[in-house]
């Protein structure tokens, strides 16, 4: 991390977002709401408050229950408390949980994508925390409706121009 | 919990909410905002994109930054893991991680309370979180902004009304 970052959001986290009028936000929902309210002709959130809850009941599923526990931090702590060896099954052990709940979650709200037929904001979670999922050798098998949706939203052309790879400063090969 | 209970939610998480027309809504922010969306007449979030998204940006570093982290089922499993002995320093180091970087974003954003002189949702979330901490003996005065807000706001009617203690089914002990 360098300095100049430190500059921009103190915490030293990602992802950051420095607003038209200077203003750096942080948090990724946070972000994605921001996003929302100010670009409202590109809507990733559904008319209604009820699927609007349920979009942000999945990404919250994500973003809270699954994604801190398998951060790199989290990792590192768990590697330097007690070994390499407990790191991996941790991760593991973790997004497995999440998955269980979120595959009930959206086997009640899913389409074609994670809610009814329009790809979403919770489409937009499902997507980095699956790619994720299979680094730690996650079994696909046991999360039918986790997957299918991931193999449709994946191919979706803002995922597609946004993956990791597609960025010019990513490196060649990502850490794990 | 009872099988009443994973009746209303197969994943026998809480909170959950059932609306008037019987929709089950889950995960915390989710139901925050559809209270926001369903009854506007008492917001709980500023006017205008920035502000708005530094109130969520403030719960989301307690609900997807710190919380996750220190739960009963994460504490568990390294109790399972490691021994009962790593349970609390684990929660204890969450929180002030944590702390030390919602300090910092307290700093930039708050007036009397978490944004500006107003009581809003990243208050809320602020209350819990605090309460928590001092159960893992955090050190109050590692964080000053922080503990400032708490207090007052731990003071508001709503939160006074609402606390642990308050409810009518509350256990006489909180289990750590």
């Amino acid at each position: 991390m360098t300095a100049d970052f430190l500059l921009i959001n103190p915490n030293g986290a990602i992802p950051v977002l420095v607003t038209p009028s200077k203003q750096i936000l942080t948090q990724s929902l946070a972000i994605l709401e921001w996003i929302e309210e100010s670009y409202p002709q590109n809507a990733t959130l559904p008319p209604g408050p009820e699927p609007r809850a349920a979009v942000r009941a999945i990404a919250l599923a994500i973003l809270s229950g699954i994604q801190p526990l398998q951060n790199l931090c989290v990792l590192n702590k768990i590697s330097a408390d007690h070994g390499e060896a407990f790191k991996m099954p941790w991760g593991k052990f973790w997004i497995e949980d999440g998955f269980a709940g979120l595959e009930v979650l959206l086997q009640q709200h899913s389409g074609k994508y994670c809610v009814g037929d329009t790809f979403t904001l919770a489409d937009m979670c499902l997507v980095p925390q699956v790619y994720n999922a299979l680094r730690f050798d996650v079994d696909v098998g046991k999360y039918p409706t986790i997957f299918r949706i991931y193999a449709l939203a994946n191919q979706h052309p803002a995922v597609v121009s946004s993956r990791p790879e597609a960025m010019v400063d990513a490196p060649k090969e990502l850490p794990k």
